[in-house]
């Protein structure tokens, strides 16, 4: 909030703050060494011939609650949170020491909460916050940032019965408005910066009190990729 | 041009121009009436039941080089272009009459040269061109847009070999900051507002002269979601 100040774009009320899921691992205490780690048989068998640690491989099972896909050291795992990503968000950029890996946040909606609390009470606006991470894709190259914890807002905004200029009634149509807000965010912050906070000013959020992360993760029902 | 001179932010050079598909493919005579088409009996079977016409699911089959996913009348495939997406990325909204339908640009890239070409010559600068699309995602409620078209910078940029600042070597980061942008330009243009293009400024693009979105079409040996 003081370096905010400092550059001349102070918090203000209504704005979104986007804070990167490393930063918050890292005030958290979710980052470890590799050396309290003990490889199981099944993640050093994953690991053979890959660049990466046995050690590293076993947290990210032990992250996990179902793999969906594993394929020459790559593995692409359903998080205990319910998200579908890499590693299960595990890595080791950004952090100091070769041998330390940081993992998510136990519970990234708690962690957005707490820091728009903190604000509120520092600074005395309401904020939107949201935690980002960097995940891949199926079918598309390159990662995007993509929202892991909301607090203060709706995360998805549904047209559903709203009609388009020409009459036409809209169906189907949500907008993931947090992932688009993330990506957003990602390109303020970049990788190497050391940037780990991006504001996002002027855009109208829906406000709401209890929002959580539970409207981004498709139901398994509707999920065609399970 | 005129549009956002009139608003007070004009086309200037190094901004990124985030036209939607809509328009491009309306522009190009992309949009036509289903009863120029005959369903056949595959998509008269698909759409048993569901709310589309077979005549609209046709099309989809006809814009489609591979059915990826076919389940109660959604279907997600692989465009001629290598997009992978719902029904082709053909709909009906934002665009007059009932029984009209949208079809995909034949060529976003070039549509996106095109217009570059056009605001060089008209205004004698430099820009980046992306046409963006609003797809779903497996594992993840609501759409967000994409990039479908790119001219004048580099799509999908990579960290590969780079070190961040504790010196840990990046080994795999790649970041699609077309659809970061693409995204960050749907949170002006929303679904309703009419709104067909978006500037984004101040973001420091890789210029490239022959960009092309196959940097974003994801090899398909590299692919475990086929």
């Amino acid at each position: 909030m003081d370096a905010a100040a400092a550059q001349g774009t102070p918090v203000e009320a209504g704005d979104v703050v986007v804070v990167t899921q490393k930063i918050v691992s890292k005030a958290e205490g979710r980052v470890m060494a590799i050396d309290e780690v003990e490889a199981s048989p099944l993640a050093i068998a994953i690991t053979e011939g890959h660049r990466r640690d046995p050690r590293h491989t076993e947290m990210i099972l032990r992250e996990s609650r179902r793999v969906v896909r594993m394929d020459r050291g790559v593995i692409i795992s359903e998080t205990y949170h319910g998200y579908i990503c890499a590693n299960a968000g595990i890595d080791a950029s950004n952090i100091p020491g070769s041998d330390t890996i940081c993992l998510l946040p136990v519970d990234p909606d708690a962690s957005a909460r707490g820091i728009r609390d903190s604000i509120r009470q520092r600074l005395g606006v309401d904020v939107a916050v949201l935690v980002s991470d960097t995940f891949g894709r199926p079918w598309r190259n390159g990662a995007v940032n993509v929202s892991i914890g909301v607090a203060g807002f709706n995360p998805v905004i549904s047209y559903i019965g709203e009609f388009d200029p020409h009459g036409n009634e809209l169906h189907t149509t949500t907008i993931a408005v947090a992932d688009e807000i993330a990506a957003t965010a990602e390109l303020v912050t970049g990788k190497l910066l050391g940037v780990p906070v991006a504001l996002v000013k002027g855009y109208p959020y829906e406000p709401m009190e209890d929002a959580d992360s539970h409207a981004i993760v498709r139901d398994p029902d509707k999920d065609l990729f399970r």
